[in-house]
């Protein structure tokens, strides 16, 4: 069918954007306008940017891991596929927006409790997207033949509680939004560690 | 001749400028400066910013998907062909400029009139050029022989209404932008729906 | 040696920062500030920085087309040229920015011939260092042994002349900047035509 | 197990966050604002931008070409690795930001001591990763087999110098800023230097 794409470059084309989201982040970070050695205490006091800075880095970072994992257990993909693809790439790339409007209002309680319940709600979406990928996958035997049963259940299970924790965190965000911040940079440090199960020795040669 | 290209290249290059255009849509979303709970207000009250933001990123998304059904289906690439791929990344680049024109006149009706009809000429322009590398590639044997003559049909067919949408929806800008808006959205959508026509054992083995 | 690199991470860099450097030219564009239907006037009224944004865009797109001819008739790189790469990045990275100047001085003629002198003088170091990139491979036999010696010498008779184009433009850009600017735009454009001398059925069986 | 990662799709995200990183930098060039024939003086004197903007290009140039000559030594990749990819990627995509710093506060010293102070931190950081990097993969026997010993000796020994360079240039960057930023510079291109050690034959033959 003419629709068929190749893995390659729906791989290449998600890197890209990926790639893309996780570095312009810094474009959004304001340079202080102070003169002199308060220099010093602005680039500090601006601490809440860079925590935000450090929540989006992360969260897409896990994101792309995710989906390496993901796609690595594919043997192929069909168009349904390539448009959930389209849609977590949406979602990926909008996180630079809600990163901005918690790092802006930071001091700003009421404001904050809104920041922080959208950047939530950005999060949650990517998780839930990246979830639904995978059971797409697994029940539409995009999964390589190859795969163990025990693999796909561990990844399985690897995505959904990290729905709960979002959710979890967006309700206490509505009243502790600086708790919550952290709460998403925790999730997301914590999504990082069992995805490092992997013994040393468990290495794979590079295709190239 | 020194002058050919590796269709691998081009494909890697193609997918970065579609991929950065992709992403950068949002460095053009304006953060709210208000304070306290207005926040919520404001960023609800910025949604046309938020749907143009959409309409480029389906449009993208759709280019892409197209590029990708279009380069898959050759066996090679001439130098035309290469020069007209230039031409519809120098229009996918331009896009958010428009969008943003659009964005931020959504509550104007007369500059809204006049953002709407340029961003629906750019997203026109980005239909014939795909439209015309298609066939290009159709007329001088670029497709390859194996590929079966009723699957070059439906790629033609397919990117020929789309034309005539965008047409329609640009007259229609020019007396209700915002319709028009919706419009292009709606064809981006839509555009999206028949390359879903494939079955779900319509795999591909990835070629890494 | 420890220091050998992979051709295809070299062109995947590049492929990279070209596909950037030619996509974010788009955020230099400023979007009108006007109201009501005085907004057609002043998207039109900003013409040369279209110009200005063309003739980068065409730029950096021969720019790419010649370095993938080049490392199409490569057979290995050595870390020279990896060096001579980087700094053709960083001339091509650096061109948003005479780009923006030419941009917006565009309706001051004293300014204007600064800044097209500047955008010329980029150009050219971009065309010196291509050119040198070439000679270089030839010189030290980067260049693969099944190439026909006039393949070689007509790559490296496309590069000379351009370099005489851009310093006769230059000076006449110190006089009249805006003939310069289309100028450069000439230069570019012819640089994409004796490229597309290829016949039609001079294909090449994409490697994937 | 199911978190291996293709180390193809490592080096093609590695490679788009450090060519945006690398690209993305001159969006923080401003366009000076002066009319006539002063901007040929105001463009000039913006000459410690230009610097900063070297520095950070050289610097991320070099971390491109040592991460390009780690990865060509592995023959594979563990989940550790890949989170100190990461975070190698965090720090570069940063530095962006102090480069920024030391590019506006340039005319005042007290400021340009902190800016200078900050932009070596991120850079010693950049060059810790990198050597943590290698040496990890050193120790858990994540280089290719067939590397000889005197090579990984060449490598270890080349990452273990720049981190004092590094940490010696800071403590200057206290007192004299602008030497400091002039050092950063110097430890770049003393970088670049001797990984052109390999002679003119010692080609590699593309993979493609």
């Amino acid at each position: 069918m003419s629709t068929r794409l190749k893995t390659g470059r729906l791989e290449a084309f998600s890197d890209g954007v990926f790639a893309i989201a996780i570095t312009i982040l810094v474009l959004e970070l304001s340079v202080p306008a102070v003169r002199g050695d308060e220099l010093l205490d602005a680039f500090l006091s601006q601490w809440p940017s860079y925590l935000a800075y450090l929540v989006t880095f992360a969260t897409i970072g896990v994101a792309w891991l995710m989906h390496s994992a993901i796609t690595n257990y594919l043997h192929g993909v069909d168009t349904t596929f390539v448009r959930l693809n389209l849609l977590l790439l949406l979602l990926v790339s909008f996180l630079p927006f809600p990163t901005a409007l918690v790092a802006e209002h930071i001091d700003d309680y009421e404001a904050e409790r809104v920041a922080a319940v959208i950047l939530g709600i950005n999060l949650l979406l990517v998780a839930v997207v990246v979830s639904t990928m995978w059971r797409y996958a697994v029940d539409h035997r995009l999964v390589r033949p190859d795969a163990r049963d025990e693999e796909v259940q561990v990844l399985t299970r690897r995505l959904t509680p990290s729905l709960a924790g979002y959710v979890a965190v967006i309700v206490i965000g509505y009243f502790f939004p600086l708790v919550a911040v952290f709460g998403y940079l925790a999730i997301a440090l914590l999504l990082m560690v069992p995805l490092g199960l992997a013994r040393d020795d468990d290495l794979e040669v590079p295709a190239t």
